[in-house]
Protein backbone atom coordinates (compact mmCIF):
# COMPACT_ATOMS: atom_id res chain seq x y z
CA UNK A 1 0.00 0.00 0.00
CA UNK A 2 1.15 3.13 -1.02
CA UNK A 3 1.70 5.84 1.77
CA UNK A 4 -0.63 8.59 1.43
CA UNK A 5 0.33 12.18 1.61
CA UNK A 6 -2.65 14.64 1.88
CA UNK A 7 -2.73 18.57 -0.50
CA UNK A 8 -4.34 20.44 0.97
CA UNK A 9 -5.98 23.50 -1.21
CA UNK A 10 -7.94 26.21 -2.53
CA UNK A 11 -9.31 27.00 -5.56
CA UNK A 12 -8.38 31.12 -5.12
CA UNK A 13 -5.13 30.16 -4.59
CA UNK A 14 -2.53 30.99 -6.84
CA UNK A 15 0.41 28.55 -5.33
CA UNK A 16 -2.39 25.43 -5.25
CA UNK A 17 -2.44 26.10 -8.99
CA UNK A 18 1.46 25.68 -9.28
CA UNK A 19 1.25 22.22 -6.59
CA UNK A 20 -1.61 21.08 -8.38
CA UNK A 21 -0.28 21.04 -11.89
CA UNK A 22 2.43 18.70 -11.14
CA UNK A 23 2.03 16.97 -7.41
CA UNK A 24 0.08 13.58 -9.16
CA UNK A 25 3.23 13.28 -11.20
CA UNK A 26 5.58 13.99 -8.95
CA UNK A 27 4.18 11.60 -6.45
CA UNK A 28 3.81 8.65 -9.01
CA UNK A 29 7.34 9.09 -9.05
CA UNK A 30 7.78 9.08 -5.28
CA UNK A 31 5.40 6.07 -4.83
CA UNK A 32 3.23 8.20 -3.17
CA UNK A 33 -0.67 8.62 -3.36
CA UNK A 34 -2.49 12.29 -3.43
CA UNK A 35 -5.33 12.84 -1.29
CA UNK A 36 -6.84 15.56 -2.79
CA UNK A 37 -8.32 18.01 0.12
CA UNK A 38 -9.96 21.11 -0.82
CA UNK A 39 -10.92 23.43 1.67
CA UNK A 40 -11.79 27.17 2.06
CA UNK A 41 -8.70 29.81 3.09
CA UNK A 42 -11.55 32.47 4.10
CA UNK A 43 -12.10 31.38 7.50
CA UNK A 44 -8.41 30.54 8.21
CA UNK A 45 -7.52 34.41 7.23
CA UNK A 46 -10.43 35.59 9.31
CA UNK A 47 -8.78 33.83 12.44
CA UNK A 48 -5.82 35.36 11.45
CA UNK A 49 -7.51 38.28 11.44
CA UNK A 50 -7.91 39.08 7.71
CA UNK A 51 -10.85 39.78 5.81
CA UNK A 52 -9.16 39.07 2.44
CA UNK A 53 -6.26 37.56 0.42
CA UNK A 54 -2.57 38.65 2.20
CA UNK A 55 -2.14 39.28 -1.13
CA UNK A 56 -4.55 42.39 -1.55
CA UNK A 57 -3.94 43.49 2.24
CA UNK A 58 0.04 43.91 1.94
CA UNK A 59 0.29 45.42 -1.48
CA UNK A 60 4.10 45.01 -1.71
CA UNK A 61 3.70 41.46 -0.82
CA UNK A 62 0.64 41.18 -3.73
CA UNK A 63 2.99 42.51 -6.17
CA UNK A 64 5.58 40.35 -5.57
CA UNK A 65 3.79 37.04 -5.29
CA UNK A 66 2.24 38.33 -9.00
CA UNK A 67 5.89 38.45 -10.56
CA UNK A 68 6.68 35.40 -8.94
CA UNK A 69 3.43 33.25 -10.50
CA UNK A 70 4.60 35.29 -13.87
CA UNK A 71 8.51 33.69 -13.28
CA UNK A 72 8.01 30.65 -12.14
CA UNK A 73 5.31 29.78 -14.34
CA UNK A 74 7.40 30.69 -17.20
CA UNK A 75 9.77 28.29 -16.04
CA UNK A 76 7.42 25.76 -15.33
CA UNK A 77 5.86 26.36 -18.92
CA UNK A 78 2.42 27.07 -17.92
CA UNK A 79 -0.02 29.67 -19.03
CA UNK A 80 -0.80 32.48 -16.61
CA UNK A 81 -3.75 34.80 -16.48
CA UNK A 82 -4.85 36.42 -13.75
CA UNK A 83 -8.90 36.08 -13.06
CA UNK A 84 -10.90 39.22 -12.29
CA UNK A 85 -11.87 39.49 -9.29
CA UNK A 86 -9.09 38.41 -7.18
CA UNK A 87 -9.70 35.95 -4.95
CA UNK A 88 -11.98 34.01 -7.24
CA UNK A 89 -14.64 32.97 -5.17
CA UNK A 90 -13.99 29.02 -4.66
CA UNK A 91 -16.97 28.09 -2.41
CA UNK A 92 -18.96 26.06 -5.32
CA UNK A 93 -16.01 24.72 -7.13
CA UNK A 94 -14.89 23.40 -3.58
CA UNK A 95 -17.93 21.72 -2.83
CA UNK A 96 -17.95 20.12 -6.26
CA UNK A 97 -14.48 19.52 -5.79
CA UNK A 98 -15.96 16.74 -2.50
CA UNK A 99 -18.45 15.36 -4.72
CA UNK A 100 -15.69 14.17 -7.09
CA UNK A 101 -13.18 13.43 -3.86
CA UNK A 102 -15.79 10.45 -3.39
CA UNK A 103 -17.06 9.43 -7.00
CA UNK A 104 -12.89 9.41 -7.91
CA UNK A 105 -13.10 12.29 -10.45
CA UNK A 106 -10.88 14.97 -7.86
CA UNK A 107 -7.57 15.39 -9.41
CA UNK A 108 -8.71 15.52 -12.73
CA UNK A 109 -11.42 17.95 -11.98
CA UNK A 110 -9.09 19.74 -9.63
CA UNK A 111 -6.35 20.06 -12.53
CA UNK A 112 -8.98 21.37 -14.80
CA UNK A 113 -10.56 24.16 -12.25
CA UNK A 114 -6.76 25.70 -11.65
CA UNK A 115 -5.97 25.62 -15.67
CA UNK A 116 -9.15 27.72 -16.09
CA UNK A 117 -8.83 29.99 -13.51
CA UNK A 118 -5.29 30.88 -13.66
CA UNK A 119 -4.42 29.44 -17.21
CA UNK A 120 -7.36 31.20 -18.67
CA UNK A 121 -8.49 34.20 -16.63
CA UNK A 122 -12.06 32.39 -16.17
CA UNK A 123 -14.48 32.94 -13.31
CA UNK A 124 -14.84 29.28 -10.99
CA UNK A 125 -18.29 30.58 -9.40
CA UNK A 126 -20.09 30.04 -12.98
CA UNK A 127 -21.93 26.81 -12.26
CA UNK A 128 -22.00 25.73 -16.35
CA UNK A 129 -18.21 26.13 -16.42
CA UNK A 130 -17.99 24.20 -13.52
CA UNK A 131 -20.58 21.26 -15.15
CA UNK A 132 -18.52 21.70 -18.28
CA UNK A 133 -15.09 21.03 -16.08
CA UNK A 134 -16.81 17.91 -13.88
CA UNK A 135 -17.82 16.27 -17.35
CA UNK A 136 -14.11 16.37 -19.05
CA UNK A 137 -12.88 14.72 -15.95
CA UNK A 138 -14.96 12.03 -16.35
CA UNK A 139 -18.49 12.48 -13.93
CA UNK A 140 -21.50 14.08 -14.57
CA UNK A 141 -21.96 17.51 -14.44
CA UNK A 142 -25.81 18.34 -13.60
CA UNK A 143 -25.58 15.43 -11.01
CA UNK A 144 -22.38 16.61 -9.75
CA UNK A 145 -23.80 20.73 -8.93
CA UNK A 146 -26.93 19.13 -7.77
CA UNK A 147 -25.20 16.92 -5.14
CA UNK A 148 -22.60 19.96 -4.54
CA UNK A 149 -26.09 21.75 -3.20
CA UNK A 150 -27.33 19.00 -0.75
CA UNK A 151 -26.53 19.31 3.17
CA UNK A 152 -23.99 16.95 3.99
CA UNK A 153 -21.46 17.94 0.87
CA UNK A 154 -22.26 21.88 2.57
CA UNK A 155 -21.09 19.93 5.86
CA UNK A 156 -18.26 18.09 4.47
CA UNK A 157 -16.60 21.97 3.59
CA UNK A 158 -17.00 23.41 6.79
CA UNK A 159 -15.76 20.08 8.30
CA UNK A 160 -12.76 20.12 6.20
CA UNK A 161 -11.87 23.15 6.95
CA UNK A 162 -12.38 22.68 10.35
CA UNK A 163 -10.19 19.31 10.01
CA UNK A 164 -7.12 21.86 8.24
CA UNK A 165 -7.15 24.44 11.05
CA UNK A 166 -6.85 21.95 13.78
CA UNK A 167 -4.05 20.28 11.65
CA UNK A 168 -1.69 23.86 11.77
CA UNK A 169 -2.84 24.93 8.07
CA UNK A 170 -2.97 28.32 7.98
CA UNK A 171 -2.29 28.93 3.79
CA UNK A 172 -2.20 26.83 0.91
CA UNK A 173 -0.81 24.61 -0.58
CA UNK A 174 0.12 22.75 2.45
CA UNK A 175 1.24 19.04 2.67
CA UNK A 176 0.41 16.63 5.56
CA UNK A 177 2.23 13.29 5.37
CA UNK A 178 0.81 10.36 7.59
CA UNK A 179 2.39 10.87 10.41
CA UNK A 180 1.47 14.46 11.09
CA UNK A 181 4.34 16.75 9.43
CA UNK A 182 2.90 19.66 7.59
CA UNK A 183 4.81 21.16 5.00
CA UNK A 184 3.61 25.11 3.60
CA UNK A 185 3.45 26.17 0.23
CA UNK A 186 4.39 24.68 -3.13
CA UNK A 187 8.15 25.19 -2.45
CA UNK A 188 7.73 22.65 -0.16
CA UNK A 189 6.23 19.52 -1.95
CA UNK A 190 9.64 17.76 -2.97
CA UNK A 191 10.30 18.24 0.34
CA UNK A 192 7.09 16.93 1.99
CA UNK A 193 7.28 13.73 -0.62
CA UNK A 194 10.68 12.65 0.38
CA UNK A 195 9.70 12.80 4.29
CA UNK A 196 6.73 10.64 3.19
CA UNK A 197 9.10 8.07 2.08
CA UNK A 198 11.52 8.36 4.23
CA UNK A 199 8.54 7.63 6.91
CA UNK A 200 7.28 4.77 5.02
CA UNK A 201 10.61 3.04 4.61
CA UNK A 202 11.40 3.14 8.11
CA UNK B 1 33.20 42.43 -14.88
CA UNK B 2 30.71 39.53 -13.21
CA UNK B 3 27.38 41.02 -12.43
CA UNK B 4 26.22 41.52 -9.15
CA UNK B 5 23.45 39.96 -7.14
CA UNK B 6 22.56 42.61 -3.99
CA UNK B 7 21.36 40.13 -0.92
CA UNK B 8 19.08 42.27 1.27
CA UNK B 9 19.08 40.61 4.77
CA UNK B 10 18.23 41.70 8.51
CA UNK B 11 20.34 39.98 11.10
CA UNK B 12 17.04 39.07 13.06
CA UNK B 13 15.48 36.72 9.91
CA UNK B 14 15.86 33.24 10.37
CA UNK B 15 15.71 32.84 6.53
CA UNK B 16 18.37 34.71 5.85
CA UNK B 17 20.56 32.48 7.76
CA UNK B 18 20.02 30.00 5.52
CA UNK B 19 21.01 32.23 2.65
CA UNK B 20 24.18 33.46 4.24
CA UNK B 21 25.79 30.52 4.49
CA UNK B 22 25.13 29.18 0.87
CA UNK B 23 25.04 32.45 -0.94
CA UNK B 24 28.47 33.15 -1.71
CA UNK B 25 29.40 29.57 -3.04
CA UNK B 26 26.34 29.62 -4.95
CA UNK B 27 27.17 32.93 -6.53
CA UNK B 28 31.04 31.99 -7.27
CA UNK B 29 29.55 28.94 -9.23
CA UNK B 30 27.21 31.12 -11.17
CA UNK B 31 29.81 34.07 -12.04
CA UNK B 32 28.21 36.60 -10.36
CA UNK B 33 28.85 38.79 -7.26
CA UNK B 34 27.44 39.02 -3.85
CA UNK B 35 26.73 42.67 -2.63
CA UNK B 36 25.76 42.01 0.82
CA UNK B 37 23.22 44.68 2.15
CA UNK B 38 22.33 44.95 5.56
CA UNK B 39 19.09 46.63 6.80
CA UNK B 40 16.52 46.85 9.54
CA UNK B 41 12.91 45.29 9.08
CA UNK B 42 11.32 47.05 11.76
CA UNK B 43 10.45 49.86 10.06
CA UNK B 44 9.60 47.59 7.01
CA UNK B 45 7.26 45.34 8.90
CA UNK B 46 5.72 49.05 10.62
CA UNK B 47 5.09 50.35 7.60
CA UNK B 48 2.76 47.00 6.86
CA UNK B 49 1.30 47.86 10.08
CA UNK B 50 3.48 44.91 12.22
CA UNK B 51 4.47 45.60 15.41
CA UNK B 52 6.99 42.62 15.59
CA UNK B 53 7.87 39.89 13.41
CA UNK B 54 4.85 37.99 11.52
CA UNK B 55 6.01 35.20 13.12
CA UNK B 56 5.07 35.89 16.64
CA UNK B 57 2.23 38.25 15.62
CA UNK B 58 0.52 34.97 13.52
CA UNK B 59 1.69 31.60 15.91
CA UNK B 60 0.67 28.87 13.87
CA UNK B 61 3.03 31.03 10.90
CA UNK B 62 5.63 30.58 13.73
CA UNK B 63 5.39 27.39 14.57
CA UNK B 64 5.19 26.10 11.40
CA UNK B 65 8.58 28.36 10.34
CA UNK B 66 10.84 26.85 13.29
CA UNK B 67 9.75 23.52 11.95
CA UNK B 68 10.56 24.16 8.54
CA UNK B 69 13.88 25.78 9.57
CA UNK B 70 14.93 23.16 11.67
CA UNK B 71 14.32 20.19 8.60
CA UNK B 72 16.09 22.48 6.08
CA UNK B 73 19.21 22.95 8.36
CA UNK B 74 18.71 18.85 8.72
CA UNK B 75 18.56 18.81 4.72
CA UNK B 76 21.85 21.41 4.72
CA UNK B 77 23.73 19.90 7.35
CA UNK B 78 23.30 23.45 10.00
CA UNK B 79 23.41 23.32 13.43
CA UNK B 80 19.74 25.30 14.43
CA UNK B 81 19.65 27.11 18.06
CA UNK B 82 16.82 29.44 18.62
CA UNK B 83 17.99 32.75 20.12
CA UNK B 84 16.21 34.30 23.06
CA UNK B 85 14.72 36.26 22.53
CA UNK B 86 13.10 36.31 19.38
CA UNK B 87 13.61 38.11 17.33
CA UNK B 88 17.20 39.67 18.14
CA UNK B 89 17.99 43.27 17.93
CA UNK B 90 20.21 43.63 15.26
CA UNK B 91 21.00 46.99 15.01
CA UNK B 92 24.61 46.82 16.32
CA UNK B 93 25.11 44.43 14.46
CA UNK B 94 23.61 45.87 11.32
CA UNK B 95 25.55 49.04 11.80
CA UNK B 96 28.86 46.81 12.14
CA UNK B 97 28.26 45.08 8.90
CA UNK B 98 27.79 48.52 7.00
CA UNK B 99 31.52 48.98 8.73
CA UNK B 100 32.67 45.82 7.05
CA UNK B 101 30.83 46.65 3.58
CA UNK B 102 33.34 49.38 3.56
CA UNK B 103 36.13 47.76 4.88
CA UNK B 104 35.90 43.96 2.89
CA UNK B 105 35.36 41.92 5.57
CA UNK B 106 31.16 42.47 5.40
CA UNK B 107 30.46 38.78 4.31
CA UNK B 108 32.63 36.87 6.63
CA UNK B 109 31.47 39.14 9.41
CA UNK B 110 28.39 38.24 7.94
CA UNK B 111 28.49 34.27 7.96
CA UNK B 112 30.05 34.47 11.61
CA UNK B 113 26.86 36.74 12.79
CA UNK B 114 24.22 34.12 11.64
CA UNK B 115 26.62 31.15 12.35
CA UNK B 116 26.10 32.55 16.38
CA UNK B 117 23.17 33.77 16.56
CA UNK B 118 21.01 31.10 14.65
CA UNK B 119 23.57 28.33 15.10
CA UNK B 120 24.36 28.76 18.28
CA UNK B 121 21.53 30.49 20.07
CA UNK B 122 23.86 33.51 21.26
CA UNK B 123 22.91 37.22 21.50
CA UNK B 124 23.79 39.56 18.92
CA UNK B 125 23.71 42.83 20.53
CA UNK B 126 26.47 42.14 22.54
CA UNK B 127 29.27 44.42 21.36
CA UNK B 128 32.34 41.76 22.97
CA UNK B 129 30.97 38.83 20.67
CA UNK B 130 30.46 41.36 17.61
CA UNK B 131 34.03 42.86 18.34
CA UNK B 132 35.05 38.73 18.44
CA UNK B 133 33.55 37.96 15.18
CA UNK B 134 34.82 41.26 13.39
CA UNK B 135 38.35 39.97 14.63
CA UNK B 136 37.79 36.63 13.19
CA UNK B 137 36.57 37.97 10.44
CA UNK B 138 39.74 40.07 9.17
CA UNK B 139 38.94 43.30 11.01
CA UNK B 140 39.33 45.42 13.75
CA UNK B 141 37.34 44.53 16.59
CA UNK B 142 37.39 47.58 18.37
CA UNK B 143 37.83 50.16 15.78
CA UNK B 144 35.12 48.53 13.95
CA UNK B 145 32.73 49.08 16.89
CA UNK B 146 33.85 52.78 17.46
CA UNK B 147 33.00 53.06 13.74
CA UNK B 148 29.70 51.84 14.05
CA UNK B 149 28.55 54.81 16.83
CA UNK B 150 28.78 57.44 14.55
CA UNK B 151 26.70 59.50 12.81
CA UNK B 152 27.31 58.34 9.09
CA UNK B 153 27.18 54.71 9.65
CA UNK B 154 23.64 55.23 11.62
CA UNK B 155 22.67 57.53 8.26
CA UNK B 156 24.31 54.84 6.08
CA UNK B 157 21.87 52.03 8.11
CA UNK B 158 18.79 54.42 7.78
CA UNK B 159 19.69 55.00 4.37
CA UNK B 160 19.66 51.29 3.23
CA UNK B 161 16.30 50.54 5.20
CA UNK B 162 14.87 53.70 2.78
CA UNK B 163 16.76 52.28 -0.45
CA UNK B 164 14.95 48.79 0.36
CA UNK B 165 11.61 50.07 0.91
CA UNK B 166 12.17 51.96 -2.15
CA UNK B 167 12.63 48.33 -4.31
CA UNK B 168 9.85 47.40 -2.73
CA UNK B 169 11.72 45.07 -0.38
CA UNK B 170 8.85 43.88 2.17
CA UNK B 171 10.60 41.02 3.57
CA UNK B 172 14.27 38.96 4.18
CA UNK B 173 16.37 37.38 2.32
CA UNK B 174 15.69 39.62 -0.99
CA UNK B 175 17.37 39.97 -4.02
CA UNK B 176 17.83 42.36 -6.09
CA UNK B 177 19.13 41.83 -9.94
CA UNK B 178 20.65 44.57 -12.01
CA UNK B 179 17.72 44.89 -13.81
CA UNK B 180 15.62 45.56 -11.00
CA UNK B 181 13.82 42.18 -10.16
CA UNK B 182 13.43 41.44 -6.95
CA UNK B 183 13.29 38.07 -5.42
CA UNK B 184 11.91 36.99 -2.19
CA UNK B 185 13.65 34.88 0.08
CA UNK B 186 15.68 31.68 0.45
CA UNK B 187 13.68 29.54 -1.65
CA UNK B 188 14.29 32.11 -4.72
CA UNK B 189 18.53 31.92 -4.54
CA UNK B 190 18.63 29.98 -7.21
CA UNK B 191 16.09 31.47 -9.51
CA UNK B 192 17.83 35.03 -8.56
CA UNK B 193 21.43 33.66 -9.65
CA UNK B 194 20.00 32.22 -13.23
CA UNK B 195 17.94 35.46 -13.96
CA UNK B 196 21.63 37.55 -13.56
CA UNK B 197 23.32 35.04 -15.48
CA UNK B 198 20.76 35.12 -17.99
CA UNK B 199 20.68 39.28 -17.94
CA UNK B 200 24.41 39.85 -17.93
CA UNK B 201 24.82 37.63 -21.32
CA UNK B 202 22.03 39.16 -23.47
Amino acid sequence: VKPVLSFWFDFASTYSYLSAMRIDDLADQAGVTVDWRPFLLGPVFKAQGWMTSPFNLYPARGANMWRDMERTCADMGLPLLRPDPFPQMSLLAARVALVGRQAGWGPAFGRAVFAAEFGEGRRIDDPALLATLVKAAGGDGADALDKAATGPVKAALKAATDEAMTLGVFGAPTFVTPDGELFWGNDRLEQALRWVGKSAST
